[in-house]
Parts: structure tokens; sequence; C-alpha cells
């Protein structure tokens, strides 16, 4: 039978990422194609110990319905930690806990745009918040991404040609694909332009804990005196990504209608893992941990960035993080991507192609994501080599 | 700041339910108000148990990203056990894991609905769907419901007074508010009216198992020969309410929208509580804990029932529920809903005033929502008793 599908979801397609997940059931094919953080940053055993304190103490609250806001407890730590390690959070902001940032995105655009609104990204950009912005029957317009973040002309110029765009979508920090860290100086240039424009800004920092090299920057959320910074983040990338636990901390204004949004999507975030997060702040060393995963994310980065260097250097270009998960790689003019990336499945590495982090679905690209994450060691080498057989 | 609010989210007020629920903070009030299951529902100690042993053999797969569409191990339980306990499920069928029943309440009026379309609802109904419908800028239409379900003659004027409507959302068994259940009668007539009209139905079954008194009905969704129906259910109310675990059966053109639109909401429901659900179906008795939670439940109804006769028989109608959590009041001709709801708050009972369930938002109430789940016996007498002072 054929059913009456709604205009805003009938020609979204699944997102690219989460099919190819799907098809990595072949164990004989080496991953570089997952967003997911390596297992072993799951503190297990903390977290299995925790567990067990909260079904012997605190069953009940842990199992019942909860508020939509989210555990009270967990909501102060948020608003704490970000205050003492991010400069973020003024008297008018508020915080809710959502079901994983993916949630937050969604929820920031469903509050703020009307169906034939405008968001503009950065070009390419996480597929998750495209298709966020699709569901809601809401035009992505992309802006060019370099090296130092986006393009500030071509910004000022889709603003102008954009008159119905109500949010601009930053991944300052490690960007989802390209890897790429936005510089103070764009992010200051960017913040001015969204207040004299009326643009809200909705900050994306789920990797923003996992920096291995360079100096920290300030997020955009911290210059925020006006009230036109969303700022998302979650604790998927530093405690479990499964548990779909994450955060919003934006103008109260917008919070509290992010509440209503939510109580009709999921009530409330699962309560038990939201307290679980809550005892590992408290009883644990959650900047040690993280210290421990930016360890492990650089080793793993700079073996992905030096086997490049000597399988790749001069044919295929890299980005080279500095944190996060991910490195975003140019093909030499000439090569196809769709037939690359299929020679690159035949040689049993799986990549993403640039094409499914473009605003403009349409659009070509020369690119591939590529994670050092989740492959080990051994993995990463052998996946550059065959990368390299590839070409 | 004012921020400039969607269209559909901007008159979107909170759950008065929900409200209401934050304001039980004073341990002296009695709460006939919230929709929670009892806590001695939860079968905590089976829970810790499976927790433990998911942590020590699979906290990998727990803890990562998993499918949207649910864990795979957890969608072959629910399948098997809608087809034997409820003949539901055909081969154009498949089913997806939701967090709660909300969410799939809520994904099922984004795939099909556009904005300014209508859902045609029992009046009263289930707040929580009337106010997704509304997040998706849907009008919501009530037809009054009878004792023994919806009323016939008026939804078939409904559908040729909305020729926008494109789902018909039911709770056909122990109805929230009302704890009516609609008849067979009622139910196959709905289905062939659906079915004429070229209406989706949406059938909400959270309470479905918590039959104790009279005879199992067949579900709507067990007649849907021609792939017209979706059922929604969850494990809130026979396993832990607070986890969000919930699921959807209907055909697959339906279902493979509901995964692309759920991967942008939350990319997949928690995976620890997905696994946890399906060790609790293969290693414990499912069935005999579901008949744990009826002799809960039918002890508690009767209570409140027998004191209802008996202090309120004659004056206040109530309806006498089979099964769920609730029983509709109504007060007697000339007694103010809204001043007789302050005046119980002030006698330390709160309830849910029935405009809250209304379609139409404006519309007036003369009944009101109350629950024996949650309420110790004790306070069921005590609670009724203060509901009679304030007549």
């Amino acid at each position: 039978m054929e059913y009456n599908i709604s205009d805003k979801m009938r020609s979204l397609k699944p997102s690219a990422i989460r099919e190819i997940f799907k098809s990595l059931s072949d164990p004989t094919i080496i991953s570089f194609a997952a967003g997911n953080p390596a297992p072993e940053s799951f503190p297990t055993e903390a977290m299995a110990k925790i567990s067990a304190d909260i079904f012997s103490n605190e069953a009940t609250t842990a199992l019942q319905y909860g508020i939509t806001e989210g555990y009270p407890a967990l909501r102060e730590d948020i608003k704490a930690r970000l205050k003492n390690k991010f400069g973020i959070g003024r008297d008018f902001d508020n915080t809710i806990v959502v079901t994983g940032g993916q949630q937050g995105i969604e929820l920031a655009c469903k509050v703020l745009c009307n169906e034939g609104d405008t968001v503009l990204v950065e070009n390419p950009s996480f597929i998750g918040a495209l298709n966020a912005f699709r569901s809601n029957g809401v035009n992505t317009v992309g802006v060019p991404l370099e090296d130092d973040g986006i393009n500030i002309e071509a910004l000022e110029a889709a603003i102008k040609a954009n008159p119905k765009a109500k949010l601009l979508y930053l991944i300052p920090t490690f960007q989802n694909p390209a890897g790429i860290t936005t510089c103070e100086t764009k992010r200051r240039a960017v913040y001015e332009i969204a207040k004299k424009n009326g643009l809200i800004i909705l900050e994306d920092n789920p990797y923003g804990e996992l920096r291995f090299a360079g100096e920290e920057i300030p997020t955009i959320k911290s210059f925020d005196e006006d009230g036109i910074v969303i700022y998302c983040s979650s604790f998927s990338k530093i405690l479990s990504a499964g548990m779909r636990v994450g955060y919003i901390c934006a103008p109260d204004g917008i919070v509290q209608k992010m509440v209503v949004a939510k109580q009709v999507e999921d009530v409330h975030t699962n309560v038990f893992f939201q307290m679980l997060c809550h005892r590992f702040i408290t009883d644990y060393d959650l900047d040690e941990h993280i210290e421990g995963i930016r360890a492990l994310y650089r080793k793993k980065c700079n073996l992905m960035l030096s086997t490049l260097d000597e399988e790749l250097g001069g044919t295929i270009k890299f980005t080279r993080p500095e944190g996060g998960l991910f490195v975003w790689c140019t093909l030499p003019k000439g090569v196809d991507l769709s037939d690359y990336v299929k020679r690159a499945l035949a040689n049993k590495v799986a990549v993403v192609p640039g094409t499914a982090f473009n605003a403009d679905t349409e659009a070509p690209s020369d690119s591939f994501r590529i994670t050092y994450a989740t492959p080990s060691e051994e993995q990463i080498v052998e996946g550059i080599k065959a990368l390299k057989r590839s070409l």
C-alpha cells in the first residue's frame, strides 16, 4: 500500500552514515566510517558500581517518570561544569537535559523555525543536524568552511540572500565531518554578525572536551552577553553514546519552549542514566577520565596522520585535527568520489562520502570522512594502505 | 529578550499534568493527579541482576551507539509477543522501538500529517498525544467518547466536516483519561469507517495488559488486513516508565519513515534498557509479573470505587474501569470545575481538571481524572473523603 507521507518527511532519506553502519556487519571490513566513540572510553567498571548502588538505594526514582527538564542534580552539575570550565551560563540562561545532543539540535529548530525558514550551516556539516532541520520543513543553506572556520564574507552574503534565515548552526570545535576548529577571531566575528542580523546561533560542541593538541579556544556561547546563543553538548563522547544523555544551555525564553517541545517527543530522558551521570561526576574524577580519552585519541590520531603522510602525503589532502574524532580527506583532481568509495569498500575499508554532509543534497563532493576513534592501531595502518591502493 | 518562537510552538502550553506533577513536592498533598504507574510494579531486583550481568558481559554493546530501529533481539521479542498475545502483526507490518509510547505518537503524526491537517481524537483524550499533534501544527478535533467507546455517528460527521483529517487517534482499552474500554462492535465499526474514508488509525494501547476485570477485547490492530492501523504501546506500565522504552507495530511503509524521523530526534532509544527489557522477557516470566501488577491495581481500584460509592455515590458520576490506571469523575450540575479543583487542593488532594484533556483547549468541562495507581490504600480513602468535603 502507498501511504501519504507528510511533505517534510517525504524526501528525507535515512542518514548515509547509519546505513553504512548497518552494512558493517562484515567483520573483515575496516570501518573508518562510523562516528562512534572508542569503546575503551566508556568507564564501564565505575558505571557498573554506580548502577548497582542506584538499584539498591534509589530504584524508585530511577525507574519512575521524571520531569521533562531533567534530573535536578544533573542539571546543577551541568550548570556548574559549563560555568567553571567554559565560562558558559549567564543569569538569563537555563539548562535542559535532552536525549542526546541530536534531540537538542532538533528541538532548537522546532522551537525557532517555521516551515520554509532557513538554517545556515557550515558546508560540509553534520548530517544528523541537516536532516533534523529538513524534518522540520526547513531549508539548509551551506556556507563554505575554510581551514580556520566558516568563510565570513560568504556568511554575510548568505544572510543577505536568505532573509528567512533564523538559525546559524555551527560546530566550531573539531567539526564533524571536517575536523576543523574555528579560530577565536572568526568566532567573535560570527557572533557580531549574528547579533547585527538578529540570527540565533546554535553552537554544537559534542567534541569540545576531546582536545589532544593545541590551545583551548573559548566557545561562542562564552561571548553571549546578548542571549543569542544556544549551546548544545552531550556525554556521548566522554561517558557513553548509547545512553543518550545530552544537554542544552540557552536563554530561558528558548529553554522553556524546548521543554514543551521535548515533553511531547519523549516526556523526559532516561532517568536512570541521568542519575548515573550525576553520580559519576560526584563520586569520580570526570576530568581525569577525559584526560585518558584524550591520550587515547592523541595516539590514534597521530598514527593515522603519520600513516597518511607516509602513504598518501602529496596525493590526498587531509585535515590535521587537534581533537575530536574525524579527519577530512580530499581526493586529487580527476578522481570520482563515488567510484573511489566503492573501490575502497572492495578493498575492505569503509569511509563516508562527502556528499552525505552537503547542505545541498544534489551538490557534488571530492572529499570523504574517516575516523581514528574506533579502529585498532593495526586497522588504522591497514586501512590507510587500502585507501592508497584504492586510488 | 523576546524570541521569535515558531508558529506551531508559540501557543503550546506545558502539559497541565506535568505542571501539577512538579507542584506535588508538598508531601501532605494526596496526589490522585499523576499518570504514574505504582512503583511496586517495577521488578527492581530482577532489573538489578540483569543490569549487573549486562555490565559484566555486554557493556560495549549497551554503551555504544545502536541502530535507530532498535535492539534487534528486543524487536524480535516484541514481534513474537504481539503475535502470540494479541494477534497483531502481518507480513506487511514492521516494528520499531521508540523512546516511550509518547515518541511513537509524535512520530506517527510527523510522518503522516502536514501543518494544517487534522487528527480526530476521542474527547476527552490523552493530553500528551493532543500536544504532540499540536506541536506538528496539526488541528485536533474531538469526537465524544461514550461509555462503550467513541460516538460512531459523531465520528462519521467529523470525517465529513474535516476533509483534511489524516489520522484517527484512539485509546480503545482503559482510556486515558476516562478509563473507558471501547466494545468490540464499535472497534470493528471504527475500523470499517477508517478504511472507507482513507483514514489511518493510531491505536494507542499503553494500558492494554493491565486488565483486572471483565473479558479481553481484540485490539483494532488485530483486524488490520488492510495496513491502515499504527499500533503503539510501551513497557512503561509493566516494567518501568522512567526508562522510556516503547514500540510501534505498523505497515512497513510507515515504519520506514518513522525510522528516519526518529533518527533525527534522538538517533536511537537508550540501548542498555532495551537490552534489559529483552533479558527480562527471556530470563523471567513477564506474564507472571504482569499478573502481580493486575492484582495490585484490582485491589486499589476496588477500594477507590467502593469508597467513591460510599462517600459520593449519587452525587459524583464516575466510570468503573476494568483495567488501566484512571477513574473519570463528573461533577453534579452547577458545580464549577475550576473552583472545585482548587477547593480539593486546599483540602490536600490533587486531581486533573477535564479541561486539560479537551481537543478544543477553550472548551469547558465538568469532569476530572483521578488515579488509584500511586496513592496508598490509606491515601485512597482519605483522598476520596477530601473530594467529598470539597463539594
